[in-house]
């Protein structure tokens, strides 16, 4: 377990003199199995795996729950070792933010909708401590789930614009048997939610096959909201389809779109998405 | 020369994989003495020496002099031979901004006074071009000029705060004969403003005198703003005795400080500055 920049620093580049490829997996802590599909699919695409664990308050609203936000460090670093990482960093917040910083980032596109809309400055947190990580660390390669879909468009946004020299690899939701997308988040819902909450995933392949079917779009995000709040006890807060990576409006169903979702239940917001690809058939 | 930030990258890798340092010059072209200075520093502490000329768009205000900024890449490709540069990359706006950047950034510190005042994202421009920059070049360090002042404020703060593996070396101002700093601007003057320029200098260093005697600093910067505007026919737009590199009102004078001047002519805004060492005896 690495605290310091300097030794992190240190650590990514003696791997580079030596040529060793880094795959690299940032993360809020709280392992899941979604976690481990990015570890493991690092651990396959290069020579060395770093993990970040780092709650990051910049990315938190001021009514947002940073605090609240479940750790567990030593069940964390357990994770690690059982996948073969190489290197767990894990600052505390004064080392990556000795003082408020001078210079932030700006997100100026795909922020407007999904849950940037209602987490205003999130994904420019996200950004400015990807910024951070990826100086730090110099990866080769950064593995992001696509449960969370808008961060990684805003992701792959920030390193094509500035020029970052990493390559992101989007890796697919890991759900639980009964479709519910892994998330840190999950141990937040009260039996009876836990129980509901399948219906996210089963409304996204209802709208995926509605919309391979040509259904108007607006009709399908009515018809869905409707279901959902029919079937679980939440709030849905967006149902959206949008075009993909670009999270714009779309009319034509002949290219990448993504459908995506958030339901905030008593003490838990839950998102989830589908993309389809652009031969029209496939979703994922 | 290297229009293509894919060719300007590879070029960089190449030196990194021979475990060469490289220095790199950043410039809007149109290259003196000043540039000189900074490219003759790089060689000295880098095996490479790499000079970037572009003139950046998103460090213009919309009423600033963009399309009127001198060039002349012919001139500044020989100086840069003369100098045994390595690489000029020359990279147009279409290949550094194919589309409006979805992600820039926030300069928040350093900038609510001297230039930044009023030039509104100036800084934000700055920071987001040298980003790419750096990414595109990866250098060991970067040499900036003491005349732009607050650019080397920003930038440190941009460097130390976003982690970037580069070091920034700071260099004196070099100055005509008579004391003008020199500048690509100083091109616009006439001749009866040439001949008054000096005046700024000499200004900067009546000021250094009486802030090493002690003066009142509200009363140095009032009989300093009457003085240049007697010796020349420019209009003072600023005249600050700030802490250096914070540029916040400073009280003491046992600590690094800054005596900056902004000057309005008629189609030149001139700006030049002394700082003051720590020790309190040397200016530069």
């Amino acid at each position: 377990m690495i605290k310091s920049i300097s030794e992190m620093s240190a650590f990514s580049a003696e791997a580079k003199a030596e040529r060793r490829s880094i795959g690299f997996v940032p993360t809020m802590g709280y392992l899941h199995e979604g976690h481990a599909s990015l570890l493991e699919q690092s651990k396959k695409q290069n020579d060395f795996c770093i993990l970040s664990i780092f709650v990051n308050p910049l990315q938190f609203g001021p009514n947002e729950d940073f605090d609240r936000y479940p750790r567990d460090f030593e069940r964390d670093e357990q994770v690690a070792r059982n996948y073969g990482v190489d290197a767990v960093f894990y600052p505390d917040v004064k080392e990556m933010y000795p003082s408020e910083p001078s210079v932030t980032m700006r997100v100026n596109k795909r922020v407007d909708t999904l849950c940037g809309r209602t987490r205003e400055g999130h994904f420019d947190g996200v950004a400015t401590v990807l910024t951070k990580l990826f100086h730090i660390i110099s990866p080769d390669r950064v593995y992001f789930g696509m449960k969370d879909a808008q961060q990684v468009a805003v992701v792959q946004g920030l390193i094509s614009d500035l020029n970052f020299p990493v390559e992101l690899v989007p890796c697919p939701t890991v759900r639980e048997e009964d479709g519910l997308a892994k998330s840190s988040r999950n141990v937040y819902l009260s039996e009876r939610e836990r129980q509901e909450a399948p219906a996210l995933y089963r409304t996204l392949r209802e709208a995926a096959e509605r919309l391979l079917e040509r259904e108007n779009i607006t009709h399908i995000k009515e018809k869905m909201v409707e279901y959902l709040e029919k079937q679980t006890s939440g709030k849905v807060d967006y149902f959206e389809i949008l075009s993909y990576p670009e999270l714009e409006e779309a009319h034509e169903t002949d290219r990448e779109m993504i459908i995506a979702l958030a339901v905030q239940f008593k003490n838990a917001r839950l998102i989830d998405n589908i993309t389809i690809n652009p031969d029209g058939r496939k979703y994922r």
